[in-house]
């Protein structure tokens, strides 16, 4: 007996890249609607912070097309999206909104990060910078979507735990392949251990250790 | 009888694109001295301005040589441009500069579109990319010179039509191209599109819908 | 008698580079202590401090693998380099180690600029370009840095020479080929006049002239 086409493995990942990508995108967009961009700067900033760290990755890989040139249709749904947010969206669904959207955002980074180490790797890049493409695919979205925002990119300043899951999720793909686990296998490993990392760090509010050269050691 | 090649449609549209390209730079110009940059920041944030959309549609486009590496000329122009404003221009002449150069900017942000989307679609790329790529061209010049100055863009937060008059002369050329109307005729219709609504947006003070989702509805 | 081969004009070379890297990346880090970023934020701003402007250079020329990607041993001794810093430097050390490193620095400039001036003219591009990718090279790591530390870049608004020391060096390395002085020289001759205007700019505290268009002459 054969599973319905619907139900693959494969209908699956689309299904959760889809939820990543919405989590990026509302991130963006929450964002954009604190500073009280207008419609076109909403719009802009989610669609970066859902496409801009895949697409930095690619520009560096010299790949082309781009996910969003090959899959135009994910343009019009962040439009789509983007439009149905800012018809119904208040105040006060912003902040909750954020807090639901965590857990996809932590799925998502890993999945970004999986798939950018796993293209690197197959693009025949050491593995220091496997790992950088992968950080930079499940990272720098939001590090474009605070740049534009005038704002110091969270991901580098709010001392939580969150490149840095990607770090050791990249790690583990490298690791995986390099002990020949299948590559379905290795990248589900790397999913694991991101965004296990970055629930586990929000579950009990882990903190970087700060370098705080200030401190008054003189 | 035969015009004198002076007065030929392309050189027309050169002097337009130059008219268009100074428009930006000198956008740039004031930007820089409101900041009070020193003479090289004067010269960086004009040269963004006025090619930095087109290089980035280049770049994502992966076409080289960009437009001011095949006509260097243009480098040393903008150079001429920011000494000879460093050395005349003065307080009293920037609002006045900025206000006069709204309608070459508007022409400016018509041709850069149209250009920028019908090089997207010779090179194959979906509609809604192509669109992307025209308002990129036009609108991403002004984007990093607010981000080189510090600045939240002013194209996403002052609520006034200018991204998205390229937006609609975008989906015009497009329109124009799938209804095969002829390569110069549809251009034209692009840029009257994107340069008739930003002169109508100008001069009747029409502002983008708000989204302020601050408001007291709960 | 020939020279041990740890003596070579290119051991020396690189030497030279790795202190340049070092004078860069501090300045990344130092940058990132004052806006007191986390530990990932620190190794990032680093990074493209030392590795930024090399590699929008190669993106513009389209040229790849980059140094970094080629050379993988850079970004670990940068990882190294900056838990090391966040081990064993304090306040104290921030300034002193600032003002320390300007020699390296200008010496890097200097490196950089001729460097990426000769990479973009051995590409056949015209000689404004050139020195534009030569500028590029030596300064816009730092241009990154302060894009996202939320700065206005220091290059562009302290009316200290550092841009405009590379833009007369990479047309030192132009003249010099154009006259055929050979490969070595020119380089040479480039790194000492960019260098030179710098250290000679610091020490005598040379301001660019001011364009202040708000000076009370109406």
């Amino acid at each position: 007996m054969v599973a319905p086409g619907w139900l693959s493995l494969s209908n699956a990942l689309t299904a959760i890249e889809a939820a990543a990508v919405l989590a990026f995108a509302l991130s963006g967009l929450v964002a954009a609607a604190r500073k009280r961009l207008d419609a076109v700067g909403v719009c802009v900033v989610a669609g970066l912070t859902a496409f801009g760290g895949g697409t930095i990755r690619d520009v560096l890989l010299d790949r082309r097309p781009f996910f969003w040139v090959e899959h135009a249709g994910w343009l019009w749904g962040l439009l789509a999206l983007c439009i149905l947010a800012m018809t119904f969206m208040r105040a006060r669904h912003l902040s909750p909104t954020l807090r639901a959207m965590q857990w996809p955002d932590a799925v998502g980074l890993g999945l970004f990060t999986a798939n950018g180490t796993q293209i690197a790797l197959a693009e025949g890049m050491p593995s220091i910078v496997a790992v950088l493409m992968g950080m930079i695919t499940g990272a720098f979205g939001g590090v474009l979507r605070d740049i534009v925002c005038n704002e110091i990119p969270t991901a580098f300043s709010d001392h939580r735990p969150y490149a840095i899951c990607a770090f050791f999720g990249g790690w583990t793909l490298v690791g995986a392949q390099a002990l020949q686990v299948p590559d379905g296998l290795s990248l589900l490993l790397a999913i694991a251990v991101t965004t296990g990392l970055r629930a586990w760090a929000m579950a009990v509010g882990f903190t970087l250790p700060r370098w705080d050269p200030e401190e008054p050691d003189a």
